[in-house]
């Protein structure tokens, strides 16, 4: 079925730092009028990178939505006309001080395609060569390799509850035939 | 190492009909000053229903934020004062008409902690009973059940990109033992 919904008139606009939020008037495919909010966002890219060790780059940082200190694969948002691959080769480098000679897509994922229009790029990182890491001034993180294997572990375990950095553990691990959870 | 942020303002508020968005001034931990937005969400849930034949329950929306429809597992938003279990068994029932006889908690997810508070809580349903679904008078929906080996094919092409949809598939298929694509 065609359930379209047509935009009438935007009631409401917020411009933030970030993200954008618009809300519209919308005939449904009922006719009925009702409303929509979107909250606008560039995008971003996510990467997994894995050693010759079967360990993966992971960044520590304060996340201020949820005030408390996270574990995540490295990401960023995209800049204004970057394309996903050299926004992903850049943030994995500010953010570890990694370069990679191979990279494979993992594919994209809408975070909250009900209210959002992020989307996120993943790639794994492989062929891995250790330079130095400048993150943004303010940008603040830890950096560890950790086993592939025990990542797993914590995310059945459910440690680690960041989408981005579960889906792309999982799918490197599907990509590279690792068990989940369990012995590489 | 400690990174937290300190609040020390709030300079914009945006009240929206789903989200709020807050812009803080805040003290990083080497003292600068700086801004930090978040999108507050409610939270909410999604569930994978598995019958008894291997399929489960998936449902297709218009999606204002990509003016697309998606395939994805039945969920939505915590209400005011709501628990996530019971939110479950609301959400499912009405998009659905499904009740389950066994649930098991998938964990919880965050879809965009950089800069948003939504964290969702996922479920497996199993041991199901068909009812009448009774979605609400602005949701419009297709509902059908998809082997779940298919699913996990549609995740590993790029077809379904859906964050919650991808996690929720993926560890119902680890919880119950079903390889990655591949033969149920």
């Amino acid at each position: 079925m065609d359930y379209t919904e047509k935009a009438l008139r935007r009631v409401n606009t917020f411009h933030g730092i970030i993200v954008d939020v618009e809300t519209d008037m919308v005939r449904l495919s009922n006719d009925q009028i009702t409303m929509r909010e979107v909250v606008r966002h560039p995008g971003g890219v996510c990467v997994a990178a894995l050693d010759a060790d079967g360990r993966v780059a992971m960044v520590r940082q304060f996340r201020y939505p949820f005030q408390t200190h996270l574990w995540e694969l490295p990401a960023g948002k995209l800049e204004p006309g970057e394309e996903p691959f050299p926004a992903a080769q850049r943030e994995l480098s500010e953010e570890t001080g990694l370069e990679a000679g191979r990279w494979t897509e993992l594919g994209a994922m809408y975070t909250s395609p009900g209210f959002s229009t992020e989307r996120l790029y993943l790639y794994l990182a492989e062929d891995l060569r250790q330079g130095e890491a400048h993150p943004d001034p303010n940008e603040f993180l830890d950096v560890a390799r950790v086993p592939l294997a025990e990542l797993l572990e914590r995310v059945d375990s459910g440690e680690l509850q960041d989408a981005k950095t579960v889906v792309g553990l999982l799918r490197t691990a599907h990509l590279r035939g690792i068990d989940f959870p369990g012995s590489v």
